[in-house]
């Protein structure tokens, strides 16, 4: 249940191929909790600039922007925060009375994991995947501070065009790579038809230092699972889905909630 | 409180100059009653084009249209029920799969009113008013077979203007006039500065047969109570705006409630 709504409320929202509900759970447990004026709800569309043109018009606050709108918005708002042009992809979209300004809060939350759980920057990182979330990641990792590792993956063409922007090297696959940090940004452990599988070969678990798996429904992927079990320090893509929507919320709101009200909503949320 | 949201919930909004409470109160009434998956919120905005792009984009089901925007949504929209063309001005945009089809439900609330309360066509009507409602109502009383009247506005072109569509005569005031049934179309008698004065003049009142006044917040006018003091038939605002707000309930949901629920709806909304 969530407040009741009235001419003063306003509306955050998300536009994606496939409206999920972390969102807009988590969202709005938090404005519940916290008593703001807001409602937030999940959007899709095919015609993304008459979407944004709405956003745009209608004062509609906030807009997350998911697959696969996140890089043709780019051309849509009116300025770009560093978060965002560092990666050419968006994530957040903040209304402030018509002009239009998009963040990258995969980006910034990536950054603070970082920070959070220590990670050495002498690592040298593996990191799976080539889309717009690993662009996000790999840049997050760079500016962080790491200089040494592989964009692994089997497209050559976004796999060396990521390592290009990223300053890593590509490799398609993990043949005679040493990893001390492995990052799967791969859909591989996710619910769905790879969920059952591990992102990167035993062995190459067994000989890393940390483990980074943005995959988060669910987030004890089997990945994370050996990890753990080897003893392995973790950082998961619960982790980073939280995040992410924890700064999303800042922005819309102005408001940061402390850590037992967000564990409280990412708990409503991905329960 | 509404229910919760989720990924699959509707949204049905307003777009008005100056929203009200009204509306939003009214409709996440019904969906909560009668445990529909919809939300309800209004919205104002300074680039209407581009709202009414955002509506058929986003997939909004329906859309209440307000002054100042019930003429110019006209051209925005890919097609016009009947109710609304006979009269050039929609309050209600329903949203099929992109299709914006639009309605005027004031006009279809007022014929259902005249039937309701059996108002008799033989009639004089005296009419005051020459904006988009009043056009609304009087292509209604048209339409139901009224004949005789006059359109009582001083703006003497949009008076004239109005007298010419609804086959009524213009009069800039009420001298000399013989009216049966008086029909406030007017912010007099609104919250505001016109609050307690007469839409009629007292002499008018007692000649009248019966009084019908749009005027809703609050319904409960200097014209409403003179007329009741008289003994006199009335048909107050609070009909016109609950009425209408239920032909927009069953245009977006497809779902008629009952009697008793719009009763309760109505007291939530207007309470």
């Amino acid at each position: 249940m969530i407040r009741s709504i009235n001419r003063d409320t306003r509306l955050c929202m998300s536009l994606s191929g496939r409206p999920g509900n972390f969102g807009t759970r988590f969202q709005n447990f938090l404005y519940a909790a916290l008593d703001l004026n807001y409602v937030y709800k999940a959007f899709t569309t095919r015609d993304l600039p008459a979407a944004i043109g709405g956003v745009r018009a209608l004062g509609i606050r906030g807009c997350a922007i998911s697959m696969p709108f996140k890089e043709a918005c780019m051309a849509l708002v009116d300025s770009i925060d560093d978060s965002a042009a560092a990666i050419a992809s968006i994530n957040t979209i903040v209304n402030d009375d018509g002009h239009l300004r998009a963040y990258n809060t995969d980006y910034i939350a990536v950054r603070s994991l970082i920070e959070e759980h220590g990670l050495a920057t002498d690592m040298r990182l593996a990191l799976r995947g080539s889309g717009g979330m690993a662009k996000a990641v790999a840049c997050a990792f760079r500016d962080a501070g790491f200089r040494h590792g592989h964009i692994v993956a089997r497209n050559e063409a976004t796999g060396r065009q990521l390592a290009e922007v990223s300053g890593f090297s590509w490799s398609a696959d993990m043949a005679g790579l040493q990893a001390d940090l492995l990052i799967n940004v791969t859909p591989v452990g996710m619910e769905g038809p790879e969920k059952d599988q591990l992102a990167f070969e035993r062995v190459a678990v067994e000989r890393a230092r940390a483990i980074f798996d943005v995959v988060a429904l669910p987030s004890e992927t089997p990945l994370i699972k050996l990890a753990r079990s080897l003893g392995k320090p973790v950082v998961t893509g619960a982790e980073v889905i939280v995040l992410q929507a924890v700064e999303q919320f800042v922005l819309y709101t102005g408001v940061r909630p402390d850590d037992a009200l967000i564990a409280q909503a990412a708990a409503h949320a991905l329960g």
